[in-house]
């Protein structure tokens, strides 16, 4: 029995911050069931949109494998979405993963790389439209927290990507270790996936 | 008239990644008005409690002044508690910061460098106890989001450095402002700084 589940985030110039440390504060939390680490493309220090800067563990070329494969999304999204290496990175390492995740505008990368045709996603509201223009054949859903289709896990903007963290952290480890990881953040997580005031607040219903 | 509120974040191994990233997605949304810098004592690169390691700015010998100073909680506050050159450099830069905010039990490096003594605090839950045997003098608020007194604010737990530092942006930018920063990012913000109900569910009142 493999001990951790192995989260891999992948990083790219103007990532969001909290799309990628709202999600790995829950799972960084329980230490004994996660273990995390932090990929781009060319291994070296990558830059967020809001400014710091995140020292990686591996380069697409010498990433481990991964259970869990988590995007956030950022202003970064906006070159990303045309870098080919990225999406051939993304679309054969995905096979592997028990689950794939995407945070705000991230599934803009999932949906550009085909992954998510067929399937039910979500993304964030400041840039639906833009993200559906990239995914003809996936079934968007506007209003929603959080989305589940599988093993793909798709959630709204920003602060969303915790409450689906906490969601599949409930998956694997069960609804009440999600709880407690909420509690110790003393984070009032949303547990109802289509649970969205935002999306009648920035007018997508 | 001074273009940018300098936001400096103080990092120490065993910082916790949402008490950091939480807070600087909110004033980091705001580019135009904020200047977020990284700094540690040594300004060499600084590891998280979850894993992830962060890139400095500064080095305590070498940090540019503040508008804003911002302490993080975490593990590695069990020993920072400890760490007099930091408790001093904290007592220092504090007296020309127009405002100083810690989040979680990252109240306890401020009550320790005495600077919280007279004052209303509060702190995480789960520290509660620890943090107040460090700050004997300090008026410790056992349910609060979050508490204000002069240019002091101190959060709850993780999560609620997010909810403090949109009252922050409130009181600098105006309310309107910090609103749009939280509906960006599908955040629903606690204004109410009294409304805590992890005090109870902690068994804190």
């Amino acid at each position: 029995m493999q001990n951790k589940f192995r989260v891999m985030t992948v990083l790219f110039e103007g990532f969001e911050l909290l799309d990628v440390f709202g999600p790995l504060e829950m799972f960084g939390t329980l230490g004994e069931r996660f273990d995390i680490k932090l990929v781009s493309q060319q291994g070296t220090p990558v830059k967020s949109s809001q400014g710091p800067v995140s020292v990686m563990d591996f380069s697409f070329s010498n990433a481990a494998e991964a259970d869990i494969l988590l995007i956030p999304g950022g202003f970064g999204t906006k070159t990303e979405v045309h870098n080919d290496d990225l999406l051939a990175w993304l679309k054969d390492k995905s096979q592997n993963c028990q689950y794939v995740a995407s945070v705000c505008n991230g599934a803009v990368l999932l949906a550009r790389a085909g992954l998510l045709d067929n399937k039910r996603a979500t993304t964030n509201k400041l840039d639906f439209k833009w993200v559906m223009t990239h995914g003809p054949q996936v079934d968007w859903v506007r209003e929603a927290r959080w989305v589940e289709d599988g093993n793909y896990f798709t959630s709204s903007g920003v602060s969303a990507g915790m409450d689906m963290s906490l969601a599949l952290i409930g998956r694997l480890c069960g609804e009440s270790v999600a709880d407690d990881v909420a509690i110790r953040a003393e984070y009032s997580r949303e547990k109802d996936a289509g649970n969205d005031p935002f999306a009648k607040i920035h007018g997508l219903v």
